[in-house]
């Protein structure tokens, strides 16, 4: 709407006000699909970093030292592309739907993102504990991904939606890799697993499917042909090894299998960056198609004030003069029925919007549902995540229900479990 | 966040973001508040005027013609207050979740209010047709009431929504309860009623009971209250009244009978204003009170950024000096740690906020999912309402299932129901 509307405001002004809201979604939209594609670099630089200092940590200081710096470089470039961005987002980024969540997980990013400087310095020295480093950056790079979470739940328009819960799971998967990356680098290299250490492997292994298995169902075809392709060109070497590391405690073999497992478990990671680049540029591209077509309409339809103006003055002009009454906004009857069919459109148009958005959001909330759920089973029951899952799944078979019905009865009845 | 932020964004500004954001929707809320009392008021007008022209029309121009044009300028006067919020409204209220769908809405109501001064030249020469007339009012109040549910589902507050949701409710059943007035008053005017009529009469007081039902469940305590004393001091002749019409063809009394009727509908429809108003008291009250207390907290917090200088100023001067670094957004490891508290503390309060949302709109999506359901067996069934509420109902019991179970069953198979 214009700065100084008419008085008394019209329907044609609010028609118009509600096609401009959509546009203006449509480019919060496009500023966080930069964000998150920014985020995805990112978290990719510090899964590097992270798996460079891993082995640097596990070597003693022997292997890629030289490397460090190098990579914290890497970090800081991305990390200075979305400082910008969110500089850049907070003047505008006010009016989107859910933004207070958005902006307090922005906030617990930044917060973890300045504990790194002082880790780096402790890790150059060998004076850090390497589970506290690793688990450092689990939570920097864990608050970066419910940034993007954040993202795709408050986004409004569902097509996006689907791409932006498609990247976030993809993403997430993806650091389920680095963690697994991680775990088997410091195993080889000791030629040792523990138990915990297997349990953990198979758990991440397990995450990952669950993971791809989501982004699969809502990614679109182009990204998806990506990571089929690549998935049938994986590397043969990387299942055994991940047999090895998941069944034998002790082998031989020593620092050059961890140097093998690293390089190919690094290819894979990736890999998996270039899926993650092309669901970008698919978010991207798709929200630059529909914003050029919602401005297009506007420009173009017959509710621009221009058009509607030439329109009455076609009316006006009519040498028949049946002295149709004007109504009070300005508009002859006959165009009011137009653009009560315009205001209809619009109206269904929306209407259609909000239910697939509805539809977008009930399937992953479902899905958070069912992860909530396991977390009360973990904390309750004192279940390891796996075995909360299947106890899940056993009830919901034996009930003949689906899992999404048993999670939500577990997390009505929330309050009366029993503390472990 | 301020327009000149500081670069690189810190955790600080984004939480201090957060907490604004909250504000500015409170702000919003505030505006839609103001802007539902005002449709309430202009709606309880267009139902006197209506009142007024359907004993005008139905006494042949006999009765209440002197009235008509005091109650126009009532609209007027009402539809003057309702344009000054739009105008002010649409300068800020675009950031608003569902923009674009309240907007559609508003330029609904306002081309239809449009319709209203030809509408008016018509009745006062008696050149229209009865039925017509009241169709036309019905739909501008319908249309006024879908903005008013739009307001409802656009809230991003969960107590406001159940505040917006019973206000919505309560509207909607005294306008069911306008409605059975205009009935009525016709048919003891014409000493008639017909098969037709007292079907509608009968739906007409069923849709009352379940919108006070929905009003009963959401309504803060007071305006609950207010009703439930309204109810006891209900004038016993309403009843009767209500029987004869409903059940007798016909009867004596004529013109004094018609006239009582609508005597006693209008006390019954001006009481439910009252409820109405104190609702809208309520709604305003509460979401004054949870902007004060937004404001103060965000005046008062530790993570206002004077009160963050001054413990980082107690800080730097600490004598021990013990040489712990400042993390790169200035804030020490110490007060770190509760910076990290407080981004904890606002991110789980945004979540339990957005579940509280997350049930209130579910509840209310299932009363429009019902609602649609009934609306496709009349459709495709030729059903009457009460029928298709009926076959709802007795369907969900046979299969032991919620009403909203078969509702949803229906609407997911909707493109495969057979046209009548």
């Amino acid at each position: 709407m214009s700065r100084n509307p008419a008085f008394p405001p019209s329907a044609s002004d609010f028609l118009l006000a509600s096609k401009r809201c959509e546009i203006t979604v449509l480019q919060q939209l496009l500023q966080m699909g930069k964000l998150v594609g920014g985020v995805s670099q990112l978290i990719h630089v510090l899964q590097r970093e992270r798996g460079t200092i891993n082995v640097y940590l596990c070597s003693r200081g022997a292997l890629y030292g030289e490397q460090l710096a190098g990579r914290m470089q890497q970090v800081q470039q991305a990390e200075l592309v979305v400082q910008r961005q969110l500089a850049r987002l907070d003047a505008s980024a006010a009016p989107l739907a859910g933004a207070s969540r958005l902006f307090s997980r922005i906030a617990w990013a930044l917060h973890n993102l300045t504990l790194l400087p002082m880790l780096r310095q402790r890790v150059q020295n060998l004076q850090v504990n390497h589970p506290e480093t690793m688990n450092t950056f689990n939570e920097i790079i864990r608050s970066l991904l419910a940034l993007v979470f954040e993202a795709a739940d408050a986004c409004a328009e569902p097509g996006m939606a689907r791409q932006l819960i498609a990247m976030f799971s993809f993403m997430q998967g993806k650091e389920l890799a680095g963690q697994e990356r991680a775990i088997g680098s410091a195993g080889f290299a000791a030629q040792h697993f523990s138990d915990d250490d297997q349990r953990q492997l198979l758990l991440l292994i397990e995450g990952q499917e669950r993971c791809f298995q989501t982004f699969s169902e809502f990614a679109d075809a182009g990204s998806l042909g990506v990571w089929q392709k690549m998935l049938q060109q994986q590397d043969g070497e990387f299942e055994r090894l991940r047999r090895v590391a998941c069944t034998q405690k002790q082998f031989s073999g020593g620092k050059d299998i961890s140097l093998r497992w690293f390089d190919i478990t690094t290819a894979r990671i990736d890999g998996m960056k270039q899926v993650e680049d092309r669901l970008e540029d698919a978010l991207m591209a798709s929200c630059r198609a529909s914003l050029a077509a919602a401005n297009e309409a506007l420009a173009n339809e017959i509710y621009a004030p221009q058009a509607l103006a030439e329109s009455y003055a076609v009316f006006v002009a009519d040498p028949r003069g049946e002295g149709e009454t004007l109504t009070s906004d300005g508009i002859s009857p006959r165009l009011g029925r137009s653009m009560m069919e315009l205001i209809q459109q619009q109206s269904q148009r929306l209407q259609v919007l909000s239910e697939e958005l509805t539809a977008v959001r009930a399937s992953l909330r479902e899905r958070r549902e069912i992860e909530r759920a396991k977390g009360l089973l973990i904390q309750h029951r004192g279940l390891s995540e796996e075995d909360a899952y299947k106890l899940l799944r056993k009830m919901a078979m034996n009930q003949n229900k689906r899992l999404i019905d048993i999670a939500q009865a577990m997390l009505a009845v929330a309050d009366i479990l029993p503390e472990k």
